[in-house]
């Protein structure tokens, strides 16, 4: 790991069931053109709310993945 | 939304299973006087431990939601 | 609890199915060696990532537990 | 002023035009149930974007005024 | 405490002679309209100043209290 | 909005006439190689001074735009 | 660039107008007794109410200016 | 000076008196097991609240000591 | 005061009895060379111990005066 | 530079000699694909740590470049 | 590593000749005590001044080690 | 020090070899007017790059000193 340059992304995915779906939901969309992701950071939780129930969960990460040679 | 105004006000919700359901738990307490709840940010994920265990999720949250006319 | 001083220490704690295990696991490991822990804080949460899928959450607690006399 | 006690709100105003035009819509609308507003706070500001142009700025701000007797 | 639910707002008390005291003159203040006040937090301690003097102090706390059934 | 992902960029814009004419100026320039901007968040206000004089704003904003199918 | 040394300043401006004129009163009166200013950084937008009014803007900003030999 | 090491600790003391003495609680407490305490930083300052009066303060500080040879 | 321009300086004052009082030490050596002192903020409150004991405590202040014309 | 729109990516460089290396070495890589890089902001240092020895710093930068017409 | 738990201490080291030796320095001393330290991440970097040339500098890192079985 | 006033100010130094060398040309031109200069903190370390190459370093620092009788 001693080479390696990783370049952040930030994302948010959404998920009406838990954060971490979300998470799951933002990789998964992310994994359509970015290659070699190795680890999130959580950086915001939000939500939209309906009738007074959690409709949504909104969760932002920071994506880091390395570049490759 | 562009000619709306919004308030946040501030809760703590608790719940013994999930952060999650601190969330709901707040908001089924605000809804009880506060109405047009939209959404929410997470501002603070705290708990409390007995005998080495997660007694309980204490979860903060903005709300914001629309003044009616 | 107006006389109690309590002293804090920041752990990190991983799990492969949720946030909440994951502050459980690093509660756990710290029993081996803390007495009296009362509240937890969390500081932030990472994740891991292999093969576009979450493969385990990392978070952070700030524990606080009482100095007994 | 030294024995005034001031409580803070937080409201968010929109404007098609400018920053300062949603500042004061969120006053304006505020000013329908609150008294003797005093100083605002900008502590967000935010805007939509609809066919790559602004569409309106959304402002956030802590405003605070006093407590009558 | 675990089926508690807190609401928080935000205060500014001052004081001719201490911290403590504008604190404690902010509570006094609130208590006219808000019951089960349970805990503060400090946010911003200033003060202003006449003469080279300090005239008084001005502390904002964030204060949480009971939502009650 | 629930099966959104959004992906987030960071942009510094400049202007000689104001604020808003900036963020508007890094939305422009952006629009010819992003799609589907949604909404942007201020991060910085800065600007440079030449004889005494604001020469030109220069905002930092970061900008949401939904990732397509 | 490379060997120029900076000193900042923090000053607050005020104006009835417009978040840009109170930034430009604040270098105007700095001016007097500066020289060789360069940039700055907005640290706080305040502002004051009255009436249900802004009356003023009142905006902190961070100065850059160079060292002369 | 130049070559200490400080390992930091932090601690919450309390008092139903003044900030000053919850400070002083928690160094006493702390001196039971820790010598060679240089510094300390204040990190939060909160209280609880009984009969709309304040019942003791709660002092978050960062200790600093020496480590010995 | 919708047209004084504001110029912040940054003290920290020590004192071996209270918090209060290094705000004050801190305001009296500026007044030597400083006019028109209006306010302050408390941005840090740190402190020394000596064989266990508070011997002082250091407060550092944003201390703002008007710039005269 | 009035007219400049610049975006920013944030990169992490590691190198086992110096914080200095670090930074140069995400620039070399990033700069197999990006052009036009200005300046850079670090964001966080950190490192790895060996049989007690440091093994290698890794260092996040922002990285600011001009988008090109 | 997904199911290690880390503890994370806070050190300050110092050195008379760069930031890397001081970080270096509050590692070798802590490897007195403590065994299996992984990583650090620096949290604040000062240094003292003598006749107007840099002493030493002072360095803060968090570290995190390994809790063993 | 129990009596010391500090005055801080705010520079930025650069180099073209190294952050520390940054800071130490920021207190070698501070040293042209002020005396009795103390300590430093490193507040931001930003840089400038030329053809993928870091041309210099910019460091900016927080400098306490004296005042004096």
């Amino acid at each position: 790991m001693a080479d390696h340059v990783y370049k952040h992304i930030e994302l948010t995915g959404s998920s009406q069931r838990s954060i971490e779906e979300a998470i799951q939901n933002a990789i998964n969309k992310a994994a359509q053109t970015v290659r070699n992701m190795r680890w999130f950071l959580v950086t915001e939780q939000r939500g939209y709310v309906e009738d007074n129930t959690i409709a949504y969960y909104q969760v932002t990460i920071k994506v880091g993945f390395t570049l490759e040679d």
